[in-house]
């Protein structure tokens, strides 16, 4: 994997039954070993610089299914199964908001991609 | 929006219609601009140092639909009708690689998220 100068990579974590894109977060190495072993998502949080196993107080976790990497091997996609909200708001996923307003002739109104599996 | 200390944000492309993670690249504030503009992906090549129109060449253009950012600002969702496969290496997404195998007894062997609308 490639991390960048501050020795991070993004991750991306997709609901792996709604294909809703949920959040994304940076690892370090160790992050990504842990989540490896554990199967749940951990990240490292820059702005508290510290390991984060997401969920953990909330029980909010994320139960990886899946690790990919991309083609340069700079982002990682987690395949997974959220126990709650992803969202420190609340919210299932963290992309509720439309930067812009796009006409979209073929895409009816709605916030992201909503798949089967969303009641 | 909130730029890195390169003046960039990571862009990830979602497709509309099946769900699938399909890249992830960077933008500057003139290729969000662009993007919004002519509802196709720009990014700013990080390796080129250029401004980057995806696809104008191979004709593999992202048709943009939806543009969202997650709770911070931080990173932007864009919901795309990919006209070609949206990976150089010809394959549809450019998460085709697993980083390790990850014991999943609920999900099926595959790679990524595969919804609706994919044969």
């Amino acid at each position: 994997m490639k991390y960048n100068e501050q020795g991070l990579i993004p991750a991306i974590a997709q609901d792996s039954v709604t294909g809703e894109v949920l959040m994304v977060a940076y690892m370090n190495q160790e992050a990504l070993a842990l989540t490896i072993e554990s199967k749940h998502a951990w990240f490292y949080s820059r702005s508290r610089q510290e390991l984060w196993h997401k969920g953990a107080t909330s029980g909010n976790i994320l139960v990886v299914e899946r690790i990919l990497t991309d083609c340069d091997a700079d982002t990682i996609l987690l395949l997974v199964r959220p126990k709650g909200p992803a969202c420190h708001t609340g919210e299932r996923s963290c992309f509720f908001q439309e930067v812009v307003e796009v006409e979209s002739e073929t895409r009816p109104r709605g916030v992201g991609y909503v798949g089967p599996g969303i009641a």
